[in-house]
């Protein structure tokens, strides 16, 4: 038996985090967890912690008599990632607060199993950049990206005449626009097929997620916009597939578990035998089918997609005014139908500027947060 | 450009052989046809021959004033797969007579794509050993080989956990069992989503077909038989899956059209671009459903698993008596429900003989033809 990997798991209480630990004690020949981070929940971490005895704690936020060891503040990210005990960093951060600990990964050279999309959407000219000059290794997380990961299996961009994203449509895929626009907090956390956290739950009830996987894929996979759409396939069964340029399709299917992605990811190019995933019997499934999605009513898709062909700051912006939108959304300080308007406002305002640096990235971010939040503040006066 | 490679098409008149064409017109700055061969049709051999000049044309059978120059008889087939100008034999010849060509070609060396299924039932071990032996590729041109050669992309049989091939479960897929026993020969050609020969078409219907498959399946990809299993897909999208021991599911998608697999098994391990297939469209689909095999009323597969699973010189006599039987269910000479009676009576004659060689092979597939022939007269007297 070949000696274990270290992982560092960011985000560890979180729904990837915690699946991750789930993967991780089925693998303990092949992986251990050496550092676990969470955001704010601390008494989950210290249970995690309790269990896995990490070489590493780190806490992003609050705890004020946290116990002894333990890492406090946002720096913990980047201390973890970059433990020399640490292999494979597993970056389940939300947000775009993941960046520096994929990047500065990436620059020592090590594996990003990456389940924080906004990585790719904020830096993902950077975070290429550093894992071609650095030989570090990004391997998605996403489902779609490693169904489609799994479906190319080494091909060239040059074979691809199309990805497709597949997407659930999320709890208004068959919902009137107006009444969309007036949809609550519990219907919107009230996702068709997927468990997840909250923010990504709404971004998938506006089918922003899709355009925040959109612009990843393009990072990830190196494929144009133009030849990356979107279909809805509301059982999820089909988690996204490449067509090649002889017409051939490659699908990767199975059940809405992020167990999987996750344990590709931590032993991709390789699979290892992982009794985790109920097995697929496509008899229970019932029938899949496929629709085209409904732009008129989901315009933060198309929106986000321009922001990715735009380049430069403006996915940033995307990102950043979409993160600010669902909080006060989720606070109940705007209405669902509000979000639109509040991202394409700062898209307007800031979607022009400069990438370049991380510098300029963290600036339009601020800047598109603080925009929203003003212009949110208007709506309700 | 890299210089055309040579193609000798065995078996052009016939579906396969015709689609190769039209592939192969597409295609010419990589292939060109330089030897056709047909059983029995010789004015579309004909006309073949005059469209495309292939240096060497062959005739099986029949055509007393043929053209100059065309070569006769069966010895045309092993003549056409070692001509020195030929790199690539795509082997469409119906039934075991597909063998001798097969093993010709793979002892000199060469790749054939493989469209005669019959040849890897009759002989697998030998077909197998003499590719590794020579240096020969087999490639399937079957839609559901070609699928799970997509799917494996190079993978070890270690890393599979299950082959599910799907089944289109022919025209009787919901017939009553009796129903099913009187079908006339109109009613077994009408096949629901595939155009094909007559002889498979009268296969799909039985699912003897899917047998022969899983027997190809097992000696193309080196795989035993408890881990290969068929399940019934009605819209023949999904051409067939793998699941791989990490639960991960892929699988190979498209119009049910032979030219997408003809040209993988041209061009495998690369990809070319072609635009014969139109492009895939999910949402025009509908929906992609499953169901289970039904055993009882299709006898056909199972027995035909069994005699792949107990090797020598079963899945030859299997092979041999269905030839046989379907010959004359097409002829009017028997009923569509004699035929499993037929086939289970040859191979409890001569399933437990040995196969080890050719000629033990060709003794018991002449031996079951027989005794298909006087046990049907039996049944007629």
């Amino acid at each position: 038996m070949a000696e274990t990997r270290g992982v560092a798991l960011l985000g560890s209480t979180g729904s990837i985090g915690t699946s991750a630990l789930r993967v991780l004690a089925r693998q303990r020949d092949r992986f251990r967890p050496v550092a676990l981070t969470a955001h704010g929940r601390h008494e989950l971490l210290a249970a995690q912690v309790a269990e896995w005895a990490p070489a590493y704690a780190g806490l992003v936020q609050g705890g004020d008599d946290l116990p002894a060891g333990w890492h406090r503040g946002p720096a913990c990210l980047v201390e973890a990632a970059l433990r020399p005990d640490v292999d494979i960093v597993l970056n389940a951060v939300v947000g775009a607060a993941g960046l520096p600990a994929t990047l500065a990964a990436l620059e020592a050279g090590k594996r990003v199993a990456l389940a924080n999309k906004e990585t790719l959407v904020v830096g993902g000219d950077l975070v290429t950049a550093a894992a071609r000059t650095h030989g570090g290794t990004l391997v998605p997380v996403d489902s779609e990206h490693s169904a489609i990961l799994q479906c190319l299996a080494g091909r060239q961009p040059h074979e691809v005449r199309r990805l497709l994203l597949t997407a659930s449509g999320g709890p208004f895929r068959t919902w009137a626009s107006d009444r969309i626009a007036s949809a609550t907090v519990a219907d919107a956390l009230r996702h068709p097929t997927w468990q997840m956290g909250s923010k990504i739950t709404i971004d998938s009830a506006t089918l922003a997620n899709k355009a925040l996987e959109v612009i990843e894929a393009h990072h990830l996979f190196g494929i144009p916009y133009d030849r990356i759409d979107v279909v809805v396939h509301p059982q999820s069964v089909i988690h996204s597939y490449v067509e090649f340029v002889d017409g051939s399709v490659l699908a990767q299917l199975g059940a809405p578990s992020m167990e999987l992605p996750i344990l590709f990811a931590l032993t991709w190019p390789d699979r290892v035998p992982d009794d985790g995933v109920a097995p697929f019997d496509p008899v229970a499934l019932g029938s899949l089918t496929f629709e085209p999605v409904r732009h008129d009513a989901f315009p933060m898709l198309g929106m986000g997609i321009a922001a990715g062909r735009g380049g430069g700051a403006a996915p940033a912006v995307y990102n950043a005014a979409n993160e600010a939108a669902v909080a006060l959304f989720l606070q109940g300080a705007i209405p669902f139908g509000a979000m639109p308007a509040l991202v394409a406002g700062a898209l307007d305002r800031f979607g022009g500027a400069a990438g370049g640096t991380l510098e300029a990235l963290w600036a339009v971010d601020a800047a598109a947060r603080a925009h929203v939040h003003a212009q949110a503040g208007r709506l309700k006066g």
